[in-house]
């Protein structure tokens, strides 16, 4: 059924220097072999979506809504084979993948709906005034145009939903952007799969194929290949801090330098108050270590920091938190490069001066095993040393232990950048802690109460960004409707008479759309 | 009445290795002598900034407003004072700073405009759905903050509407972000003087000093350690493409980097069709000549190219064209290093392999005043040599001629990135050149129809950007009202009761706010 090849353009291509995906929990070289995409493919794809963004394919946005839709339905259609292959590609169970294909497929129909509703075109119109004085003022027309091709780097932990169809693939479209997709090579089956789903749809929907593109490559030299190529206009990327931040590196090298959109996850610390602690501390810690060990720890937004302060009960929340990470083996990681940088990070951090191994938990046989850690470190060893904010991906959290209140708010303002901050509080404590929470909004992208970081919603009011080293650029996110926002740039026509405008410039004439006429809303009838 | 200080917090600070400007028509030395910021000077401003910052001064949309008000309010005061030392410092004329003040000063007053509307602040709430299957949606609600401490450089041509109070001050104030100016050394009177219109305005309005300064600096020092400082948070430039990409690598090189927003100008070409030459050919020659000249051709929109196709009517005008370039001495320029690099440009360019110089404009007396310029190639020539679309700041252009519209398609899809392009054509020529349109619209940020490119109109429908190298990232503009984006982030709350939430997030609680509930757009009772 797989046929290890790329997709490049609506066309199968084969090529050599082969590579194969392993089964985690085995270790078992999985066939067939994947190519490297050489220069003259990557070339082929890239020239490909270019020739789709100058002759506008994707400018419409009824084109872009029945595409995500087309998208949506055979992605679907692919889920038991997506599935069978995804289970033996990462080691994640079978619910995961009909989860993960859920939320991918709602996540294209919600651009689709937005790209209809035109909300984030940002349409602005502003009328003439020939009689203003000392100057006339000349009619100016504002769209928002998709940026052109983009590369997209999907990312091993969820092969999904941040994949080949994934939300920078979804939102980059959304934009009205041609794609090329770097597969990741940890899972080359299931993106040959949703790059099947992906091709079906642009054919269907009678586009060109240049639309979109899938290329394979285990080295790092087709990243670079896609990221150096003049034609390419941005890149979506999620995944490690090493590896986004080579790409952003490459993409400022460049003769003409293009944004990279990085997500390259954070510790998303926890902060827990007394109160909380009193009123439900069995509850927190029980949450916490579900958050900690879901999808094996391998969530960007799992918590890897838990600040407290030690008091009566802090001893108990504890005992609690050890007992329900360490209750059982934690699973299979999705492949072994993640599995060894686990336990290095895990053991670094276990070998910096104040800080305590506190436990482990078991682990069963599989190559690919992990076992659950809790480390601690007093709050003023976490202040000093910034080492041990380093994100360890994987099942394990550090507690940091505060003497007080006042340690605590410390702890927060030497935060680096983050995906989240969470705090577990009780109402009547926190009103008085304004500025605890101002330090930790000026540090992340997301603020939670009561709850736990893992789970992103996908809407228009997420945001999953952050300060660097979060992601390279705080001011867009990669998750939620805005995340589309990233691969648009604005245009001014400047005094054309409406039969030389673009259709969408011209009130009354594109029905669906919103726009802004001097200074007021309207809506397309389509509302 | 000068000082010759620098505007730190609130305070007048002084210093040493004065620098002084120089009287570009006379060539005279203009005290007093200005010192350059020392890295503690540096420090000293930038931490006030951050406190400002942390202390969350500028968030309320109210004291923004007020702020932006009393700095209009107090420019206006200075305006006899700064245009006399205007004229002095730069070479241009009285009724210039006049004007520039009124386009200053109403861009102060639109910024609050929009910032009370609260428009651009993007709020987004989204109910939770505590029901919905099979996860319950957490209550969400997404803010605009402010980035933090802006280092803002202004630039030569525009002393005040790019300068001191100038575009990158406005929006980034209206963005809610404590500025520190680095003054531009050639006008450092006119920029202390409008710096202390600022500090009292900032006064007047009872904000801490920290929310603004000003710091002086002859060499390259000053503004590298201002955007190395680990707290400030983004940069907005306008000026040389050299200055704007040497910080934006510094920028990029930091341990944390950050967003530089350069403006750099361009070639900004204009297209003119057979149809428009033979129905106003003198018109447009004539309206060409005047905005090469303007400013003696200082402007960043300064159209440095002209395409047109060779025929029976495009020998008379560019008869006209020389005519109106070189009736009469065009001026002075603002300083030495422009007038020598105008020079410099024009000559390298007219060595250039299948370039002709058609001709120079007289010339006046004055230490820097400049001769306008027209060069000639030939439009294949012009395709093979990219050094040809070089932009030469200064009074002159480059006339590229085709022998036929297939060729005039082939030189718009080799132009690099551009703040403009315009387009003279007859309605009825147009009609069927949509790929032409397309072509230009890929490659600028304005694209004008029977106008000139100078003059940028500031107002919600304005971009003033484009593709590198015109800037440093398409996405964000200089003028106009989006402007205040590039200097806010989003940051989402989750799962908040209403009493801990900031008041901006909360449905009615802030009557001057619009918001985006569920779908559906709010408006406050402002409106």
């Amino acid at each position: 059924m797989l046929e290890g090849i790329h997709w490049i353009a609506g066309k199968k291509v084969t090529g050599s220097r082969l590579f194969h995906a392993h089964n985690p929990a085995t270790g078992e070289k999985l066939e067939p072999g994947y190519p490297e995409a050489s220069s003259d493919q990557i070339e082929t794809a890239v020239i490909a979506a270019r020739e789709v963004h100058e002759q506008r394919v994707l400018f419409p946005a009824e084109v872009r809504v029945r595409l995500l839709k087309a998208m949506a339905r055979n992605l679907q259609e692919q889920l038991p084979q997506i599935q069978q292959r995804g289970v033996l590609e990462t080691g994640l169970p079978e619910g995961r993948f009909e989860a993960e294909m859920g939320r991918t497929c709602s996540q294209l129909l919600q651009f689709a709906e937005t790209v209809s509703s035109g909300l984030f075109r940002e349409t602005v119109l502003q009328s003439a005034d020939p009689e203003r004085s000392p100057l006339p003022r000349p009619d100016l027309r504002r769209r928002m145009i998709p940026l052109g091709p983009i590369a997209v780097f999907g990312a091993s932990n969820f092969p999904l939903a941040f994949g080949v169809a994934g939300g920078d693939t979804a939102s980059a479209i959304a934009a009205g952007c041609p794609v090329v997709v770097k597969a990741h090579p940890a899972h080359p089956g299931v993106c040959e799969l949703v790059g099947a789903a992906i091709t079906s749809a642009v054919e269907e929907v009678e586009l060109p194929a240049g639309v979109f593109s899938l290329i394979h490559g285990e080295s790092f030299d087709v990243g670079v290949g896609l990221t150096s190529h003049p034609e390419i206009s941005a890149v979506g990327f999620t995944g490690s801090q090493s590896g986004g931040l080579s790409l952003w590196r490459i993409a400022a090298q460049r003769e003409v330098p293009i944004p990279v959109f990085a997500e390259m996850g954070s510790a998303n610390p926890v902060f827990v108050l007394p109160g909380a602690i009193a009123e439900r501390g069995e509850e927190i810690a029980s949450g916490m270590a579900s958050s900690v060990l879901l999808g094996v720890g391998q969530f960007c937004t799992c918590p890897g920091i838990l600040v407290l302060i030690r008091d009566e009960n802090s001893e108990a929340f504890k005992a609690v938190l050890s007992r329900e990470l360490f209750h059982g083996p934690v699973g299979t990681m999705l492949h072994s490069g993640i599995h060894a940088g686990y336990k290095k990070g895990l053991q670094e951090v276990a070998e910096r001066n104040g800080v305590q191994l506190m436990g482990k938990g078991p682990v069963s046989s599989g190559a690919c095993d992990a076992e659950a850690g809790l480390l601690a470190a007093d709050a003023r060893r976490f202040i000093e040393d910034p080492q041990l904010q380093a994100e360890i991906f994987g099942p394990s959290t550090l507690l940091v232990e505060c003497d007080d209140l006042q340690q605590l708010h410390k702890v927060a303002s030497v935060l680096e950048g983050q995906l989240t901050a969470t705090i577990h509080a009780t109402e009547a404590e926190l009103i008085d802690q304004q500025e605890l929470l101002q330090r930790l909004e000026d540090r992340v992208g997301r603020i939670i109460f009561n709850g736990f970081p893992t789970g992103v919603e996908v809407g228009e009011a997420m945001q999953h960004g952050g300060p660097w080293p979060a992601t390279t650029d705080s001011r867009w996110t990669s998750v939620g409707m805005t995340a589309l926002e990233r691969f648009q740039r604005p245009v001014c026509w400047q005094g054309f008479p409406e039969a030389l405008l673009p259709e969408d410039l011209v009130a009354g004439k594109n029905d669906a759309t919103s726009f802004r006429l001097d200074g007021e809303w309207h809506q397309g009838s389509a509302h």
